[in-house]
């Protein structure tokens, strides 16, 4: 059997911290005179405490993370996270069942940003706040996974970024405690730049923080139930920067700082990453011009709600259902593709599909020149066929995870189209689906509990890179 | 530039064949006393007058094909012999235009079975059976090219079947002329023993052997408007058997006569096959069971209808689309599956689901035991990486392949369901699609002329393995 307490010593540092967050909620609605910081109070206690015993029951082992342990911890933390995050939304006074409030912890934790929330404009600021703070919370979480954890566990192809992290040939990055404090770095400033530039923009302060927040970790909780259409086109094209600020492999803004500025722009996945969604916009564009009249501001309304989408950030300034078959058919490809590795954003990632482009790029080489060596490579550096085998395995699983949700939630009597986008923006973690149901301009609550716990199952399991998860129910796993 | 006369030497060598053939139907009409017999004649003679006419002009070369030469051949013996194999369907007096009956020729070589054609209670017995020759010639002729051709240009991961048609280590298989000849035989006797057993089931001679060589090809045009649904449940049992045989990889049956007659039962394939099937038959069942009447006799029902799609036959004894949106999305889901690299018939192929498993298993392996050594394997051979991303490579294409098509058509103004499912059932050429317009109830006829082209460029990459005829359309390639 596995020795969990390195794990459970984790999670209990993580739920201290958590349990401390709540008390930010707390006195912002005992400054804003609301009846609610009483609950945050207790949901922080509650969670301080089972942090706290976690971590002093677990201090005595030996504290090295192995490879299985490390798997184990991933998952757990999120799982467990969500659970006592939950508290404060379960007792809000909301009617929320608790399986409302943990798919709405969820969806936070994991930055998909699906809400069961109904009057958002109405609600309580700890509340709002609390939203928005596990978006936050998520997104620098998964982005320090991605970083120093997903490459050592060899998913997907991340193992093509371990040396990346840690033993680059310019021998410009430290060890990986320095390094994640650099990442946090670079994430608080983006969001305060944020912030400052939506309350200049016309935000209140309060939305402004929240907004930054939800931005930088492409989540897409808003404090409005009309979400970005309640503000201005000004607040909105800086939301668009920032989503896709969100979206790019924020170890090249640490390297980018560390004396690289061109890191940014000579990487081979951001420059795919615009030009993907530059296409995506442009044909979108064309499908709106086949509806004249439908939109008052196309480039503004596509740019928004493309780089929502693609970057798995969620928020709407519209339902695009009306945008014509083309655009609705666009809108589910881009939840697809995602954002970059490494970053805050979801899907399948750019660097996949770079992959997967080199590889017919290799191969057709290869019919017309059949006697020449063709090397596949990525940023500079040769990439190897077991990079290509992971990636398909990624793929595969992604694929046949979305079918088996679609499939399971037309079981518990939704719709074809809920069924199916609702698969693919929980897998994706983008927030909204197609549809009138869960569509841009729906609400999640109405769906049975069943499909809602579906859905948080395939949030958690987007996030974390499907097989991450899977390995957890291998019976062999737990005993070696 | 290429030398393309040892190309057009043998496309020349094929259209004087195909107008031979020609005569068979002048035939049937002639015994029949329908007065269509002259149109054959006409075609014949111009198709034979063409192939003659290449062949001479293109003898004195040399005639060693080379890699690219191949490619070449491959595509363009598809795209000339529907032309010339059009002309009978173009000139029998339906009012087809030429864009319907190079659909349906192309339809008919690639083995999809989408049809244009309404009325063929009423057709005559020369039309009828041209269409059974022509997905009759296609179905060897993509046995052929997979077992001899598409492993040497290393399309999609076959260059693993390269060893084990030519050098097996039994050394029980001798050269290429004489495998087409074993591979052709077997082909006759399948298709034989169908029509011998269809019209002891009680189909009259002339239907019996026009649905054997469209089931054993697993093709799907029918004689009946109402497809199979104008027999009865033996005929309908002993189809089931014939669709599936033909969907089975013809080399192992070559192995099973030439003293290795567990070879069928043996490949990993062939299980995989028939483990997938009967999940989908399973999970189908229960979907039926959930609208309990809507089918009289359950078990044949899915079984032939299932069995039909996943191999890409696509005949119908029913409209599957009322069974459920569990049913549906599984026919759409066997649909992309397909049946047996080296058979008749189409779709992704069990074989590269069985190369993902062994990656996802191998994956798996190595995270439960980190120090282990694991190597995938098939059929008892190791499989590489580079397999893998050959896989990799082909998946992404015919995803990609599947999208452009779907949006393609979607702007020619077809609904979404018409334009998703025609992809889909083009690129499988399986052959109906999903929903009223062109579901097993409907017919292709009422697309617009753009549509029927897509699809048929649809039909030729996806019989093709995408790229073999994507390269094609790379400048370099033909200027080295």
């Amino acid at each position: 059997m596995l020795d969990l307490r390195p794990v459970f010593l984790v999670i209990g540092a993580f739920l201290a911290t958590l349990g401390c967050a709540m008390l930010v909620p707390a006195l912002v609605d005992l400054a804003f005179d609301h009846p609610d910081w009483p609950l945050f109070v207790a949901s922080a206690l509650i969670t301080v405490f089972f942090g706290v015993t976690m971590w002093v029951t677990c201090r005595g082992a030996e504290t090295r993370l192995g490879l299985r342990e490390a798997f184990v911890l991933t998952t757990f933390v999120w799982v467990i996270g969500a659970g006592f995050a939950a508290l404060p939304l379960y007792w809000a006074g909301l009617n929320l069942t608790f399986t409302d409030a943990y798919f709405e912890a969820m969806s936070g934790l994991t930055t998909t940003g699906s809400t069961v929330i109904v009057g958002l404009d109405n609600a309580a600021p700890g509340l709002l706040l609390w939203r928005a703070i596990l978006q936050w919370i998520g997104g620098i979480g998964i982005v320090v996974t991605a970083v120093a954890v997903l490459p050592m566990l060899q998913i997907g192809g991340m193992q093509y970024f371990r040396a990346e992290a840690f033993d680059t040939p310019e021998k410009i990055l430290p060890r990986a405690s320095q390094l994640a404090g650099s990442l946090i770095g670079v994430y608080l400033v983006l969001t305060a730049a944020c912030a400052v530039l939506y309350a200049v923009a016309g935000m209140t302060p309060f939305d402004a923080i929240a907004h930054s927040m939800t931005t930088v970790a492409t989540a897409g909780f808003s404090t409005k139930d009309a979400s970005f259409a309640a503000f201005g086109p000004a607040v909105q094209w800086i939301a668009i920067v920032f989503m896709a600020a969100g979206a790019l492999p924020f170890m090249l803004y640490v390297k980018a700082i560390r004396g690289n500025p061109r890191a940014l722009f000579d990487d081979e996945q951001v420059r795919a990453f615009f030009v993907i969604l530059g296409g995506l916009v442009v044909l979108s564009l064309f499908s709106i011009g086949l509806q004249p009249g439908a939109v008052d501001a196309p480039l503004r309304e596509v740019m928004f709600n493309m780089v929502s989408i693609m970057t798995g950030t969620g928020y709407a300034t519209t339902d695009f259902n009306h945008w014509g078959p083309l655009a609705v058919g666009l809108f589910f490809t881009a939840m697809f593709i995602g954002g970059c590795t490494g970053s805050t954003s979801c899907g399948m990632k750019v660097f996949r599909f770079v992959v997967m482009f080199q590889n017919i790029r290799q191969h057709a080489q290869r019919i017309v020149h059949p006697s020449g060596i063709f090397v596949k490579r990525y940023n500079g550096r040769p990439l190897s066929d077991n990079i290509s085998a992971a990636v398909l395995t990624f793929v595969f699983l992604y694929l046949v995870g979305f079918a088996v949700l679609a499939v399971a939630l037309s079981l518990t009597g939704v719709d074809a189209i809920t069924a199916a986008s609702g698969a693919a923006t929980a897998i994706s973690n983008v927030g909204p689906g197609l549809g009138p149901v869960i569509g841009p301009a729906g609400n999640f609550a109405s769906l049975p509990d069943t499909a809602k716990w579906l859905l948080t199952a395939g949030m958690l399991i987007g996030r974390l890179e499907i097989l991450t998860v899977l390995v957890l129910f291998i019976p062999a796993f737990w005993h070696r």
